[in-house]
């Protein structure tokens, strides 16, 4: 059994959580098996953005398949 | 006046302010003294849960009695 | 194009999120021009205050006038 | 010469030299040119495994094709 | 559910594994519902022991009783 | 032999060595067969006491009796 | 919005600048909608090339398409 | 004699040792007494800008005025 | 209530403690509300002075004023 | 009484342990008075060898002779 | 000019002050040009002592000789 | 094969690849078997030179003859 494990980066008007839904919902759609993920780093754009935009970075970790 | 710390991993289905309620409601319980928290580690159990269950690893200190 | 950077620590009894809002919007009152904000740290506050404060580290990066 | 770099978690019941080289073994079967690994970490699971489970998150990188 | 995590040093004159295995090994004759473990530090002490003494500075992660 | 590691805070009103003293002296109240220690963290509350109060965070490394 | 990350590492015979540069030429030939790269690791590999060859190890962060 | 520590990020088309310059060359317009500076990070920025924009995080020690 | 944090070097030919508190009377002379400090880095200057200057590096956190 | 700490990496096709020896092996042949050793890094070279070669970052502690 | 760094580890019953002036007059007794020592860590060894050895590992930076 | 690692801090005028390559050069006159060098920290010194000079901390692997 070997897991992989990918970097991606959530975004979210609403706030940390959402934003690190964000991501699990990516993940989920283009990856089998998601066990768990790790967050990384929290951070929120501020200048390039209508309002304020949380972003979560995490790690996610998925079973590869033989 | 000495402080311990301990480590504590609280969990929740509702996102990462709870989790980290969760595991200062525990330390309440059984602690006497508790000074202030830190958050150490934050994320997302999928695989082995019906939904996700959001994890807040925190060290907690508190004050020892003489 | 210089950026500088400071470390404010916002507080709120009601979560993360709105804690890293308090020091969003205090940034926002002194500086011109903030364009980012990275979170350094997370940590609640037990014995001093009449619930739990939420606090959350922050790093706001803005953009210095010519 | 551009080098890629992913991240694997090798898992065995026999330790962690063999853990790194489940991660290795992967590597090979999906990989060309892999060159180097790096240990990022250590861990064994024990509740929902038989025996215990030596894990070994291991950086593989590979030297991408033209 | 919370998690308590403790910190214990394991040895051995077997190598690596077999000092993660005693830090596993006492951990279990005296907590209930072990979880996983993290390997935090390796080292070798060599001066005050007849051979090589090889330590392993593990993290114990159990699921504490209600 | 299995070692056990804790986390303590010392204060003293006259310095960092006597307030890393003061987590020693706690830890050899309570503990048996205390090894070394460590010094994690070093820092000065002013705001909520008469005069400075210096802090020291310590890991205590101490022998589990069998 | 999301972003992915990956790890590459870009090496040339010139210097840090160009290294760094190869490694975003590489991921612009390959990834749609390259955002931002950050400097993980310089090195210099000396014994195995004929004279010196400067690495540079970066993040690319690229937005994922729907 | 006390020193302080600012943090700037200077901005170049033209590479790394630009970027640092610019920290500099802003640091010593507002600043009397600049001693030395640190690199913290460097990236660089490719979506928002017409080519790329090399990067550097510094951080600045001056000596402060009686 | 938001705080903000600043990084001072204090320095004193008497060693780490009063280098510390060399810091911490700089701050307090002008700085409103400075609540506690964190020690960074310690060093000692031997080329460029007479005799050793003990160096430490605090962050220091006072309150900011509405 | 003074120790010094030096840098070494041993190597060895046989696994970690066989590698951190290796580096013990060779500081012992060279250095009077070696005290404990420390891990800091693991890895495996694949491309430039015949078959996997473990190797062990480690650094040696020893006491400086009067 | 180049500068080269070695670590050593002072150590003394009087305190952390007292173990790092140790290990920079080890260093001035053996080496040139020493410019400045760096503190790495603090600890207290306390099973095989007499009374508490304070402990401090440093770096020490001299400038090679032509 | 056992290899030794040294740290150096080459200076430059002309910024920080002259900087690394003036830490490699001396590595070379003075020892045998020179195999990579990883960049540990970067900095430039302002007050005590002319103009700026350009400083690279590294690490020098090399191999230790039998």
């Amino acid at each position: 059994m070997v897991f992989k494990k990918v970097t991606l980066v959530g975004t979210s008007p609403d706030g940390f959580d959402a934003a690190v839904d964000d991501a699990i919902d990516r993940a989920n759609e283009t990856l089998d098996g998601v066990q768990w993920i790790e967050v990384d780093e929290l951070g929120v754009e501020v200048a390039s953005v209508a309002d304020r935009e949380y972003q979560a970075e995490v790690t996610v970790a998925f079973e590869l398949q033989d």
